[in-house]
């Protein structure tokens, strides 16, 4: 893997650059569509790839252990082969649907046990064993086992999270430079800083994953729920700390003004359901703000969804229509908004790294938040 | 509207032909897929014109009426651009819906009465109601407001029944001959053919419907419980007194077998939830037979979905894959499962006409059905 960092926009930290995979380069800034099971909900891989011009999406450890399980990844050669997405694919370390998802969990050095919340049986997750895992699944970016600290936090707990966070990296690393890949295709691991909303602890938890030394790092533990101010704040810290010349993933982040913002600080990869799950639910992120499409002004709305965007869904299908079948609990309604709001969520990066490129970020970001940030 | 009906199986009564409309010509035997509430579950538009090969959609005037509601669709200009449908549409009266879904219906000489499954609000159809309704959703082919009688149905109540859906064609004709159309293309009407599985009461209901002299003629009340032997009998017998130079719609039919079969007997045009409603549930229709995929010996099963078609879902994704999404109650195995099933359908049809046009339907038919029933 590697990354050229070819634009910083002059007025922020905002960075453009490429990515190279063995699936494919990636043009940053970019955003992943969440692939939860090996699926983006709602949208077929052949509209990630020609609609939205996905270039990486996300996998869930935790949920493609469990179903359809390692044993079949592994015959099928893979989730590129078993899903049919021949672009890259990163997955998390499970780390945060064991904490908010799964039920009875402990903690503990060695790592941590827990149920799964489909069928109650118990399973182990430790640094050595999602490496393993990630492995096998045999995505191009995996993930460091860490744990993400909830909001709010108290300085110990914190503390004490993040160190041993810093010991599960030191074995995912160690675990990962003695096995190899299982399909032929190079695999990299990026270490996630941690530290809760403490400036101390995030700037001593930077420069320990820093240390490390791997092909990308990741910031970890934000978007719990504290104010974006709090985010911002600690994630321009991190990429003070956090070395130029790799990537810098902030995970799970988040609305389309987060993401501008936190371009502006340096980061290079996003990801967030946001637009598959509130999309399903009827928001709606588009280029003149945000839409609530059960409400009632939409329903005579014969006007295309986005007529801004490029997309067959935004541009072909009405306000009025997607209203009616969201209402009406149809697929299609998720299937449109969903693909709708990744068409948007992508079209922000493509054109915020058009705009490093070009020299105008600052000015347009600021224009661009006002308008992304309006309830239409 | 007009029908050229060019070919007839030398060994059956099976046709090919044209159906000329303002939106596109449809050629038959055709299956149309049901666009429920003007969007057929699971499936974009562009899919069902450019996968399935869809030349002509369903929709229902019972859920239309509803929701939306006929307000929205009158301002859209009605359903082809509420919906973004270019090709024909059919309607049907909303009877049926009445008779399965409402609540609290009382069905007089006037109309029906009933409540609305989705709120409990009171609404009436009736002959001339059904019309104005399908003018305003503005369906290409208009069906006449009928009883559809369930199985089983004693004589008396079956030939009073028929007895009042003629009369309500009489009345659907007036109306439907004293009105315009709203959007500028015409729009047609046909009656339909009741008279439960009594070969008298289907003779003289046959005899009846079709001295109306519309553009087509349907036959109801079947497929609603009775043996498939009944049904494939009043078909052959109500075939035999419908002119030939219509087409003939068999509504609400069926499985693969069922249109094999009623296409040897003479229909030309057919309707069925099965391929997006039991797909939604795993069951997919394909080439060599039935798959129930939630089945274990599918698990592990990596090739595609069905080879011998050349739709993107049956040929990309794998068995095992569209399992896995199934049982984890993934949007995209609904969507997958329904795309294909619909594509096999389509493809079942346009085969049909294939082996009609070079005169081997019988013998291709009989084997086709062997493979089609085969439980994999």
């Amino acid at each position: 893997m590697d990354f050229q960092h070819s634009h910083t926009d002059k007025n922020s930290n905002a960075r453009a650059g490429i990515l190279y995979t063995d699936h494919g380069s990636i043009e940053t800034p970019i955003f992943m569509p969440v692939g939860t099971a090996g699926s983006v909900k709602g949208v077929h891989q052949r509209e990630l790839e020609f609609d939205i011009n996905a270039q990486v999406i996300l996998g869930n450890t935790y949920h493609l252990y469990l179903r359809p399980g390692l044993d079949t990844i592994q015959k099928a050669g893979g989730l590129h082969k078993f899903n049919a997405w021949q672009k890259p694919i990163l997955t998390d370390s499970g780390g945060y649907q064991v904490y908010s998802l799964a039920e009875n969990r402990k903690i503990k050095e060695s790592g941590v046990t827990f149920r799964s919340h489909i069928d109650g049986s118990s399973h182990i997750f430790d640094p050595e064993g999602v490496i393993d895992i990630q492995r096998i699944i045999g995505a191009d970016i995996v993930m460091a086992f860490d744990e993400c600290t909830p909001f709010p936090c108290d300085f110990e707990y914190a503390k004490t999270s993040m160190e041993m966070t810093h010991r599960w990296l030191e074995r995912c690393c160690n675990r990962m430079d003695e096995t190899e890949a299982h399909y032929g295709y190079s695999q990299s691991l990026f270490p996630i800083v941690q530290g809760s909303t403490y400036a101390d602890l995030r700037k001593e938890s930077a420069e320990v994953i820093a240390s490390f030394n791997r092909d990308g790092n990741a910031i970890g533990g934000l978007s719990v729920g504290e104010p974006a101010e709090e985010m911002y704040a600690m994630t321009d810290l991190v990429c003070q700390v956090l070395p130029k010349d790799k990537p810098r993933y902030l995970m799970g982040v988040g609305t389309p003004e987060n993401i501008l913002e936190a371009i502006g600080l340096g980061i290079d990869m996003f990801d967030c359901v946001m637009p598959t799950r509130n999309g399903r639910n009827g928001m709606l992120f588009t280029s003149e703000g945000i839409i609530n499409i059960k409400n009632e002004k939409w329903k005579d709305e014969f006007g295309p969804i986005d007529p801004m965007l490029e997309g067959y869904v935004s541009t072909t299908y009405s306000k009025a229509y997607l209203r009616h079948l969201i209402m009406s609990k149809e697929i299609l309604g998720a299937q449109m908004a969903s693909l709708h709001n990744l068409t948007f969520y992508l079209w922000l990066v493509k054109e915020s790294r058009k705009q490093i490129m070009e020299g105008n970020f600052s000015s347009w970001k600021n224009k661009m938040v006002k308008s992304v940030t309006n309830r239409l």
